[in-house]
């Protein structure tokens, strides 16, 4: 609980060498956490929380592109396992640093230190968080951050910067939401009580009293005083630009943040360029991070509210706010609120807009990007269902949900423990009788046999793989549901999005982007829709994918690729212990 | 969740052999379960639950002398690990089957199954309970019985039995109790809100407006028709002579148990028996187990009260009451309840009360009764403080509050993993400080220099110990606590009990009992005094030794025994992993 501390390592890699050239240090960042609950109240309601050096968020990394960060990871939780997971690190050599339970490495147990150590070899914008059972959702996430190398400059320019990672936020335990999501009959907690930006909001109003944007509303989501949960305070001078960088952590939802009378230019999305483009509102998904700068050119003899809502379900949770302060006059007594209601997003179910957003992402070329290959060896399409098992509402891909297997899957490849998964990979295509698949149905047709599953799909070291995330009706009739998808250990092309039922005849030609698609890590299937990814198989290791909502994943929606796995590094010991991983003394 | 199966695997010893005797069947008893969350409401409070097979109380164990129990527990659990201590069995040559979280395992991961496999070597009453964190006070425990061998008879006579585990019930999550333990400044939940006979409780007042015992309180303390927590009912035949299997998986609470109008003839305390002495009214302490025989000689027209009360702290919870119900006329349309008030127990604070029923009991003799050796040849005194260590209050035996470890401590002796604890055994004695123990000062001077450990005591094999439990004052003026010790892996001799500070020269002499003190597994130490046991180091392994008394144990009340260390067996796989117990593959 004592404070982190940070130990800088400087390494003087070219003095080493003795080269001429200016020394290029690459550092050794060093941090020291002790995992442990914490009571805490975010938005003024008192939770149990899952909080690192007591801190939420927890603690920010900072480094820069090249270092090396180590993380000595202290579980003091008296009875759970833990593990985190650097969303968006590519782990290229370090594959059980990775922080997946079950994949990467077993459950860190209480008592246990573990040490992360990684390469951040690209700068952007990261963060981290918990990867087993529900963990993320008990708080346990907080930002990363890789700056340029000194001398390397940003496509754009800005004055200063903030970083808010935004949350949905639930009051009840993550062990009555996982017992929820597990029991007969499926009770699922709903919409998130609060939003939170950078982990600060406000609960203490229904949404009957205090309707979304409404400007009543304005004391129950932001107070300049309470001693709880002052919104989080963005201080700029009039006139100067800034880069936010924003991350979702989002247990749940689709979320859409905005600023009052300013417009975000995008700039970088999950670390990669974008070519900038200008937004007034900006979707986020759960597992995505962005850059987006603002000026301050506005009326400077007030604030603006700096809002975040729910779109993609209906909404019932009150907006998340912060506050724009514009220096210096707004500043002398106390917080000044403004005198506005909450900003308000784009009707939650106008589902275009959404896509048209996510449609403007093009890279931005030149610099670092590569365009991908022309062609892939290999196409998935990952059918996403929703479906009944044994009297379980679960989530499959092509009619297998998944199920964490007790061995972490890394280990299970590097020792050749085949019983630890299904031996049988899953399926490349939705099941032979889904030749004419009728995404619209209720209950799906297509997964009538759906099944639990932990096979694998196992790729050729550098095979260029294509993804195609197909939507269809949950159980619930006219129903589809937004869902947001996360690879380890690569960024990939987003190709195309599409509405209907992906052709692969004829919809590669027609509807994908060869020449500058984004790289990302993480990129939304809209409703009734699809999108393609490729990316190149070329990390040794195992990697889950999967919705990165965590309740999906929780109920099965994702699965694991495994790549290179005759060229997989040395597996430390403290990854091991668990399943078939016990030693046989 | 499904339901738990039992396999009864008749293993034909005599036949294999040819004999001309009878044949003596030793059976396997095999039980597959599975631990889950589980949300009920024992005392129509929902809460949340660590359950076996979706029940709570967890299924009952019934075996018979000589059988081999095996159980196949499956964790369930998303992110807790999990084991399971069979308290009382003395897992005679299966120290790892023993349950104590990082002593005799590792905590069984989510997703693991791990396969508990001992002999129950002796008859009695027995009880199983979580021994990872606070497990227990999340209501994971069940009974184990343990029958004779057809044609061995008890030492008395009964007709017909009934078996009922007891407990305190508190509302907070154990997470948040764990917090609060760890918390600086320090938070305890409390006294417990209900008490449960088999689970079964009400929570619906307050002292305030339901003093105990009082008659308007019956409403609130059981009811016949409430869907939740109907009383449990022992239906008995007039005239007829019952045994009661009682026992105490309580976290905090020294409880009472009485039933209105009836007498109580003890006959066993933690499966031994005991010469039978009449009660009406049992204290039964944290751990401890009971046999009672009551007879239904009372008026047979109504029903009486079974009640249970906290004794030795100011209570604040209602009595928890069931129903003895007279057949058969007061079963005919539902539930009578009885006329009467709840049954009172002693005023909490009179410990001499205490005190002299605990010195009541002596053991039953002849049979398989072994007096204890005349001498041992090691005396430890056991120090019992309450302290400050670096801001958190703790407890401490010698200066010594324990910390678990990491690696169990069975597999570091077998495998001389020797950072796995403490190298420095810890003092047999308290600190030559106190040699003028002032056991009612507050703060205690004697326990000034407390610290963290996890050393252990290791006997010789066949070593005679003695161990006096001295209690103090604790961090509270004028207050001591009872506080009630649990030896793994043995049975001990209660020697005797004494106040104020144990004088080696003279007690011994004066107030032990070598020729029929009863033999335990768990023993009372009454405020600012002692108690005296002696054992036989007989058991190759490491035995938890500690305050029963979850919360005090959390604090560090309690130490590790370990004997016989050249003479371990072979420690299973699946005992390992955690900590230094991980492959280096």
């Amino acid at each position: 609980m004592g404070p982190w501390t940070i130990f800088l390592v400087a390494v003087l890699l070219a003095a080493a060498l003795g080269g001429e050239q200016a020394a290029v240090q690459a550092a050794v960042v060093k941090y020291d956490w002790t995992v442990d609950y914490l009571s805490a109240a975010p938005d003024c309601v008192e939770r149990l929380i899952i909080a690192i050096n007591g801190q939420f968020p927890s603690p920010t990394i900072q480094a820069v592109q090249g270092d090396t960060v180590v993380v000595n990871l202290k579980n003091n939780l008296p009875t759970e396992g833990v593990t985190i997971h650097w969303h968006g690190i590519s782990q290229k050599g370090t594959p059980f640093s990775d922080g997946a339970a079950f994949v990467s490495q077993c459950p860190i147990n209480p008592g246990e230190i573990f040490t992360y150590k990684f390469v951040v070899d690209k700068s952007g914008t990261y963060f981290y968080h918990g990867h087993f059972g529900m963990q993320r959702a008990a708080g346990l996430f907080g930002s990363l951050i890789v700056s340029l190398p000194p001398g390397e400059k940003e496509p754009f320019s800005y004055d200063g910067e903030f970083s808010l990672l935004l949350s949905d936020w639930y009051h009840q335990s993550i062990y009555l939401q996982e017992l929820g999501l597990s029991s007969i009959p499926f009770e699922f907690v709903g919409e998130p009580q609060s939003l939170l930006i950078q982990g600060r909001g406000k609960y203490n109003c229904s949404l009957d009293l205090c309707p979304v944007g409404s400007p009543d509303c304005l004391q129950c989501n932001a107070s300049a005083n309470a001693a709880c949960a002052a919104p989080f305070v963005l201080p700029v001078q009039p006139g100067k630009t800034y880069r936010l960088r924003l991350g979702s952590a989002a247990i749940l939802s689709s979320l859409n943040f905005i600023i009052e009378n300013h417009n975000m230019t995008v700039v970088e999305a999950d670390s990669h360029y974008v070519e900038p483009f200008v937004v007034d509102n900006l979707d986020i998904y759960s597992g995505q991070s962005y850059s987006v700068l603002i000026t301050a050119n506005q009326e400077p003899t007030r604030n603006y509210w700096v809002g975040l809502n729910v779109r993609g379900r209906l909404p019932a949770t009150p907006t998340g706010l912060a506050v724009l302060q514009y220096l210096p006059s707004n500043s002398s007594s106390g917080l000044l609120l403004p005198p506005t209601p909450a900003p308000q997003s784009p009707v939650w179910n106008d589902f275009a807009v959404s896509v048209a957003q996510a449609e403007k992402y093009a890279a931005k070329t030149g610099l670092a990007y590569s365009a991908p290959p022309a062609k892939s060896h290999r196409l998935l399409i990952f059918l996403n269902t929703q479906n009944t098992i044994d009297g379980h509402i679960r989530w499959a891909i092509n009619n297998i949900s998944y199920v964490p297997t007790a061995t972490p899957v890394l280990a299970a490849f590097k020792f050749k423990l085949w019983k630890a998964f299904d031996q049988t990979p899953p399926p490349d295509r939705p099941p032979p009788s889904d030749n004419h698949l009728d995404i619209y149905a209720t209950p799906n047709a297509n997964s009538s046999h759906a099944r639990y599953g932990n096979g694998v799909y196992v790729f050729k070291l550098g095979e260029v793989v294509d993804v195609v995330i197909q939507n269809t009706n949950t159980l619930n009739p006219n129903n589809s549901e937004i869902h947001s998808w996360h690879l380890h250990g690569h960024s990939f092309w987003v190709l195309g999005y599409g509405k209907g039922v992906f052709d692969p005849q004829t919809d590669p030609a027609q509807r994908y982007n060869l020449v500058n698609p984004p790289l990302r890590n993480t990129v939304a299937v809209f409703p009734y829709g699809w999108v393609a990814i490729r990316f190149i198989a070329d990390n040794p290791g195992a990697w889950p994918f999967h919705c990165h909502i965590e309740p999906h994943f929780f109920m099965g929606m994702g699965t694991v690729f495994a790549e290179g796995i005759h060229n997989l590094p040395h597996i430390p010991s403290q990854t091991l212990g668990c399943g078939l991983t016990k030693p046989n003394w």
